[in-house]
């Protein structure tokens, strides 16, 4: 027997309130599009009225399974709710349903809107009717309920009662400020159910200001809540909303949940929700979360060499679910802790099979060490890590080399006077023809644009005549660049992290360490631009 | 009546299998004396013998008041504790406290380590027995017990019943895959504590893989533990730690904790914790997480709408904590009086006194929120701060003025045919008798010394030749340099953060932001320098 649990996502209302973020109407389609094959129940799509993308969303709202929810507040006191031009907006959205937020403490009506308590009850009753009586399915939002239970536990019943009795289907008890721990929500949710609004109306809203969101939001499943509200990748205020796509592997994978319930979103979705969470990310331009639980990039990444031997053993030893099941992947990096077995289960991944007890095993721990001290970090760069171990086991053609690279970046007026910074760059390669091609980079609008420095422009000079090799790098691009001063051995170096990517949707990080960061940078270059041809070119007819 | 929690800091051990982190001696040292600051009574500092960088610095250990722990294992089958190599390097570190990770879990016992139960038990019970009569705190780190005790909780208990029995003072319950829940981790706590392991000796040890470490940690404490583990900014293999950051705000100012309980932070120490945060990102040249909970920089920042006019009427309607008992601060939409407060603050903490209502206050916001959007960050570059206000204020003299510069890196083989790595600079000034000085640097010895790359040959061309001022930047020196990709609105650039110091101590950080790395850098050098003419020359009789 499974009760259905019903998932209620904010992200293009309250994940909009996020520090930083401001979504387009063209992005908000999108992301509604995410939450749709993710099968959520109910989408909010914004406040109409309330700012223009959130009205403007709503005239081009895409058709899609989940309800389509405006949010707006209850009406204002003195005049009807047919006659308040607020809750008109919203219901001109013309949603089929409508979430509407309400003060439930008391100490919030007579602060913030200075209104008598039970004029605030009436704003609730007949905003609340009226949604229904419009032929909408009503959801009522208490605002601050936790603290206001906390306060006037009557009032705070009183209201959710109101809004219950004129017809509510859901009634969302919201920990708007953040602050209540795992322990009093589900006491609070079960004396609410106990006051006699029925569990299967209950909703809950919780925000992450002490770290427990998803804890609170279980608290109140357990307790007897039926709708979750929270956000795709814990967007929102703050410190965010109750993050969406940690819950739902919980309740899909985890019991009691997984027994207990069922939702909208089926295996195969949850499949998908590591790329949701990083188109998200993609969409938003913000770097995705390595530690996010379940979906982020180190979510089944294993570092100690302890861990490390088990792990190849039996996966299952060291990880709480399988990563596939969440579109996820299980990292094995290397290490200065790692042993030949994680060694070789690296080599594995990156197609290199190599028999346990090979002499390349040794050596490549060995170099992997030595560079380790001299700055380099092959836990994240992966790419590079790879093309050490092919150069140790004679498997990295020689696709071509540099000869020199030079590059100028210049600060100066121009002939109108104005400040203007310009960067070129030269680069000679042989091909393993012996034919040598220099190319050239110079930005040539550098007053009107900005100019992108000196690993940009030896980077667009690099790729431009690599011969025969130039298509094959023509889809590569950098899209990330990370600079940090380290100790390789008793001199302070500059360690250079690119991530690359191209069309298929490959992504890969190169590293590279030198006292000049420019050179650190161009090593990270060479080796991302080899990786590649690895990859699409393959090793065979090119030995080292 | 106050019981005591003790906490347990494990950021230089388990903290360093974050993906992506390896730290340095020198950064153990540094964080340890943080985590000296905020009062944890436990600092768990490596694995001597394990990897260089722990032995190291368990060697050149600084003293402190929280018990310096050394982590290790419990001995092998088939020898004794005493003739146990692994464990003597553990001893051999010399610290009063010592923590051995041991198995729990029937399953990996008979995987991963291949021996039978009795044998794994007796290992527990003569590991912990050989610490204690070392004279040691003996600590025992129960690996998946969680897990373990729904697979077999008989041997779970009868694992964790050995280590007790052999005196070690904590057994710590560890979720080592991080896959189990609050509820459940309440309820086999309780049972722990009900099969004879006494509350006061237990404590708990979570990973956040469903994002409820910081909730698993507060069950078990609920239920009875008094120890609890994790690390500074939730650091940790895949998912992080318990993120005590998170934790010692909710068990300092909230109930029931508040009253329960007694840690060794005190207030004054709590309201330093969004300093030692931002450190420790600092030392890691990590990205501060804004959406921290108590400590990230939106963690108290409220964004127009619905909230803004309740927050002006009263702070707490939104807040579940005042900011400042965690050293963070209020971030309010608009310029209101708060903002001009803070300001005066900072400006009065740079010597600059301004009166309350001076017109050049919110000048000064402005151009900071305008300069922030540009990816800026004063909050570290302080300096910077300073400068931007003297601007406004016109209490910024015009020293000298940059001309232009040019700086050439090169990539070449020499006549000997070695590789030589070639940084040059040239940069022209004007001093305010309208003088103009060129200067030039390059690396004569590029052969045999690394060439410390662009950056460095730009500092060195602009010290050498600034006139009647070269003599007041001759005892400069750029002490770091902290590169990293941000938003500049649309784009994404490039912010340099620089630390300088002087003969006298002084230390002081400047920002530059440009899509050019070598420009954004200049930037940074310019306002380093300007800084210390401020500091040694005053800005008297030169008005900008």
């Amino acid at each position: 027997m499974t009760e259905r649990l019903y998932l209620y996502d904010t992200t293009l209302r309250d994940g909009q309130q996020t520090h930083g973020v401001q979504f387009s109407t063209g992005e908000k389609v999108r992301i509604a599009g995410v939450l749709d094959q993710l099968g959520l129940d109910y989408v909010e799509g914004g406040w109409p009225g309330a700012n223009p993308t959130d009205s403007e969303f709503f005239e081009t709202a895409p058709t899609m399974r989940p309800t389509l929810t405006a949010f707006g507040m209850t009406k204002r006191a003195g005049r009807s709710a047919q006659n308040d031009e607020v809750l008109a907006a919203v219901l001109n959205a013309g949603t089929p349903a409508v979430c509407l937020v309400g003060k439930t403490h008391d100490f919030h009506v007579s602060t913030a809107l200075g209104i008598s308590l039970e004029e605030n009850t009436e704003n609730i009753r007949q905003s609340v009717a009226h949604v229904v009586a419009e032929g909408r399915e009503a959801l009522f939002d208490a605002e601050h309920f936790f603290d206001g239970w906390k306060a006037n536990r009557a009032y705070a019943l009183e209201a959710v009662r109101a809004a219950h009795e004129a017809g509510a289907r859901w009634i969302v008890l919201c920990d708007t400020n953040g602050g209540t721990l795992p322990h009093e929500v589900g006491a609070i949710v079960a004396d609410v159910i106990a006051a006699g609004i029925p569990s299967e109306r209950l909703g809950i809203h919780t925000h992450d200001d002490t770290g427990n969101a998803v804890a609170n939001t279980l608290a109140a499943v357990d307790a007897g809540a039926r709708q979750i509200q929270g956000t795709l990748n814990g967007l929102g205020e703050r410190c965010g909303n109750a993050n969406l796509t940690t819950l739902i592997p919980t309740l899909l994978l985890k019991e009691p949940y997984r027994s207990a319930f069922e939702t909208g979103v089926t295996m195969e979705a949850l499949a998908g929700l590591s790329r949701a969470s990083r188109l998200l990310d993609d969409i938003l331009n913000r770097v995705p979360l390595k530690q996010a639980p379940y979906v982020g990039g180190a979510a089944f990444a294993h570092k100690a060499g302890l861990h490390a031997s088990a792990i190849l053993k039996d996966p299952s030893t060291y990880e709480h679910v399988d990563p596939a099941l969440v579109g996820n992947v299980r990292i094995v990096p290397m290490s200065n802790q790692a042993g030949q077995s994680n060694l070789r289960r690296r080599l594995a991944e990156a197609g290199l099979e190599v028999a346990p007890g090979a002499a390349a095993l040794p050596a490549i721990l060995d170099r992997v060490k030595a560079r380790e001290a001299e700055g380099y970090a092959y836990d994240t760069a992966q790419a590079s890590f790879e093309l050490l171990a092919r150069a140790e086991l004679g498997q990295l053609p020689r696709y071509f080399e540099v000869e020199r690279y030079r590059v100028i970046s210049e600060r100066r007026r121009n002939a109108r006077g104005e400040v203007v910074v310009e960067s070129e760059a030269v680069v000679t390669v042989q091909l393993p023809d012996g034919s040598k091609r220099t190319s050239f980079f110079k930005n040539e609008h550098a007053q009107e644009m900005q100019d992108a420095g000196p690993v940009n422009a030896l980077w667009q000079a690099l790729k431009s005549d690599l011969g025969p090799h130039s298509e094959v790098v023509e889809d590569m691009h950098l899209v990330d660049f990370k600079v940090r001063i380290t100790n390789g051995g008793t001199e302070a170096v500059t360690r250079v992290i690119i991530d690359s990517s191209d069309a298929t949707g490959r992504r890969w990080a190169t590293v590279g360490v030198s006292a000049n960061i420019v050179d650190a940078s161009f090593e990270a270059l060479l080796d991302a631009v080899t990786w590649k041809l690895v990859r699409d070119l393959g090793t065979v007819g090119a030995a080292a």
